[in-house]
């Protein structure tokens, strides 16, 4: 269980309070939290319920979108949040095609300079970027970066210490390729954050729904684990899962679940 | 309008004798078809009908689905409907991974070996097969082929003129690598049919019936023209669109808007 982290957006409905205990009721050592659990607690109160409890955060999702008018300013304000909340990574999310837009590389092209622009502040406030590649069905309308090659092309040009990727094996899972791009991860020094969630279907209206908690769906989801670890990376496993009928459920029966999953299916 | 061809599964409702006298009318002339145009009126009477008509048959769509029972015995019949009605190519639909199964590498190496399995009966029948990757969210339930560039991997042991593949912007506008793997296909002499639909979100559920006619979307369909055309294709674009609210209009209304579409966006 050392390595298990429970990522908020998994109990969704979940106060934080009460994900709080029963992380630390259930021998979970570290939770991944968004913005949003901040926002409704406070980040001075959340960071402290978290920090009280013995419990490490060990990301904040998500700064990116940078296709939102002042994307500049609400990525500081993020990055400012996840050093307050003692989350050494922050995952970013690049968001998708301006409205109306047709140019892919230009969005991608934005994505690398906006990386580029939050570096100084990340590294002044000591907080890690993680690009997150997105399953390709999110291509359009949330996030430009759909493969994990084009992550590490991305995060390239800034210092590994800065700037990394999120390796999530429902975004990744289908790509022949990403064996060798993960390899590649790890001897570039990038593996700054691993989510876990299993692939099921018939996938939900919009797509976003859609996940699966570990065990429950077609992903190898051990082999992505042993091939982050062979490539270096020691850090926590997040269960990450978006589902309607993930979030209907008791938050304690969902973490019971997921770590039951993580122990069968991943450790 | 002389490489314009309507994929029969565009105007799903639209009955085949009113859609062959509508492309004539409306100078279009290239249809692809589908093995259930053929299971609807008998594949001597459907060949006799288009063939009167004056249009070619740009494709049959399709074979594959190897993880089917019978799959082998079916892709035969397939070939043989294609030589049957005239169609130069047979579209191959790889099929998802087995029923409980987590192993895509095996799925995918099975693919390999059944367009192996079906060479020969395609050479002697005179049809090219032709493997189509989707887009990588069908990869579980549809089609364990996600690239163009695993595509192309998996039609290397074949000769060109035997396997080749589909470029279809609807499954590939989001890879950053497409652009190369286009180059790659011309230069292997791969390029077996060329299929446009738009990307539109929201995604329905199910995600089958998502597509927009050429225009309506994101996608840039003339780059990829102008791309498979550099690479040396000079075939039919077949307008291919799934999409409920497309089936619901009459067939005639939506060929003329794919016509429009296909002379403003792609051509």
């Amino acid at each position: 269980m050392k390595r298990f982290a429970l990522n908020s957006a998994t109990t969704k409905r979940w106060p934080l309070p009460e994900l709080v205990a029963g992380c630390v009721d259930a021998g979970v050592p570290g939770v991944g939290l968004w913005r949003e659990d901040l926002a409704a607690y406070g980040v001075d109160n959340a960071a402290a319920l978290v920090r009280e409890a013995g419990l490490a955060v060990t990301s904040l999702c998500r700064g990116g979108f940078f296709d939102a008018p002042g994307w500049l300013e609400e990525n500081r304000r993020a990055i400012d949040e996840a050093a307050a909340v003692g989350a050494p990574v922050l995952v970013l999310v690049s968001g998708g095609l301006p409205a109306g837009s047709r140019d892919l590389d230009a969005a991608r092209a934005h994505v690398g300079e906006a990386i580029g622009a939050l570096v100084p502040h990340a590294q002044a406030a000591g907080v890690r970027l993680a690009v997150e590649p997105l399953h390709p069905m999110f291509c359009s309308d949330r996030c430009v970066v759909a493969s994990l090659g084009q992550a590490l092309d991305l995060a390239d040009p800034y210092p590994p210490e800065a700037v990394g990727v999120v390796i999530d094996t429902y975004h990744l899972w289908w790509d022949d390729q990403v064996w060798t791009q993960i390899a590649r991860a790890g001897r570039e020094n990038r593996i700054a954050c691993f989510q876990v969630a299993d692939w099921v279907t018939p996938l939900p209206a919009g797509v976003l729904l859609g996940r699966g908690l570990p065990g429950t769906g077609c992903v190898e989801l051990r082999r992505f684990r042993e091939a982050v670890d062979a490539a270096g990376y020691a850090g926590p496993v997040e269960v990450e899962v978006f589902a309607e009928q993930v979030w209907a459920r008791p938050g304690r029966a969902v973490l019971d679940e997921a770590i039951a999953g993580y122990l069968t299916h991943v450790a």
